[in-house]
């Protein structure tokens, strides 16, 4: 079972007054571009992997999907999350994605947001994904970026000029990264890019595009602390594809 | 016109020296990893996109390529590799990958090794060999690893454990960086990795494989040196794919 680590109490109090939490999708920078990979959603069956408080899942509904299916580890966020709707087309349940199955070509889009970097076995999760997708259908997530995940510290450093700077590390040494977040020890699992794209290529997507979250000049000049969000992405997105058999 | 870095005195001097310039493709350590992204050679219509001394093009002759076109802005490049072949199948040509165009779909191959992130317009160069491949025909590549080539100072640094570490920052400021490297001012062009994948879906092709080159543990074992490309990656490696008409 993967570590839970959202239902530690410490962890649990700290994570809930993210901005992100707080605000929902627009209290995360990033939503402007996870929003511009997501395809139309009217009528779409969506399953959200890592739910959370439901955000965008309740987004998604207003969007016009058909129905919702919310996975999340987390007993508490399950508990707020159905707490928070009263919308029969979303259902909420505790699934670990490390054994979690879904039904065969049940959905129209898996979304996931900031989720699979907490998974150790990412290659068995992407097979389920692809055989629970009807063909055609898409598939977006958000994970921490390799870059921000590699090193053994990873925090920012400066350069011979002073400037902010981020170490890099171990980026081909794949696994394990522990760190300090709400909590001591946070589980995360590093795997550099070309393992995440070719396990997707591999499983039978198609990359439609990815995005290494950077910050458009309009949202520096509202939250000026975002700049050194140029310096190196903390984020990657990905938008894909299930082929057709060929 | 690009930089045409290569015909400098000092730096072709310094660089025919490197060990992939001696000893050819076995001196570069990601061949392995590049041999393993091309398709089977036999009968194929080759063009290699800064062919440098023509390894590479002579190699696929010999795996039986019908033809192979080599281009390079260096003209003491094309000299070398024109004296050391007598195939008439082979051709050399000076050309500039900022400008030049090819036939369409001429060629059933697209390689370039280590030649792009010499470029201002990747995209364009996408679109023209893009429109130069039979329908199916593959596109296989290396450049320097936006990883490598981001920071303003690219170079090892040590952690507070001593680690080797590598800096980055500036990665998501595309465009110009300078260095030197056998010459004074080398001139390269900084691309994040979405920027590249992008430019290529969005030409029609699809991405077949991505490779961040490390070395195998057999390689570290002969050239201990190797050790130091698991800390970050210098390569990217990309095979993709021109995709049917939809």
């Amino acid at each position: 079972m993967a570590q839970n680590i959202y239902d530690n109490p410490d962890f649990f109090s700290g994570y809930s007054q993210l901005p992100r939490q707080v605000h929902g999708l627009d209290g995360a920078p990033e939503w402007p571009a996870i929003r511009a990979m997501l395809p139309a959603l009217a009528g779409k069956r969506v399953v959200d992997l890592g739910c959370g408080f439901g955000w965008a899942s309740r987004w998604m509904r207003e969007q016009g999907a058909a129905s919702v299916l919310g996975l999340d580890l987390s007993e508490k966020m399950i508990a707020r999350a159905k707490a928070d709707t009263s919308d029969a087309a979303i259902e909420y349940r505790i699934a670990d994605l490390e054994t979690l199955e879904l039904p065969a070509a049940a959905f129209d889009l898996a979304y996931s947001a900031l989720t699979f970097h907490y998974l150790r076995d990412f290659d068995r999760l992407v097979r389920m994904i692809h055989a629970a997708l009807a063909p055609r259908s898409d598939f977006v997530f958000t994970i921490e970026h390799p870059i921000y995940m590699a090193a053994a510290h990873p925090h920012w450093i400066a350069d011979e000029d002073g400037r902010k700077t981020w170490p890099v590390n171990g980026y081909s040494v794949e696994g394990e990264r522990r760190t300090d977040w709400f909590a001591k020890g946070v589980l995360k699992y590093h795997r550099t890019m070309a393992t995440t794209l070719n396990a997707l290529i591999g499983a039978g997507f198609q990359i439609r595009r990815i995005e290494e979250f950077a910050p458009t000049p309009e949202q520096i000049e509202q939250i000026p602390a975002l700049a050194e969000e140029m310096e190196r992405p903390m984020m990657l997105l990905v938008a894909a594809q299930k082929l057709n058999a060929e």
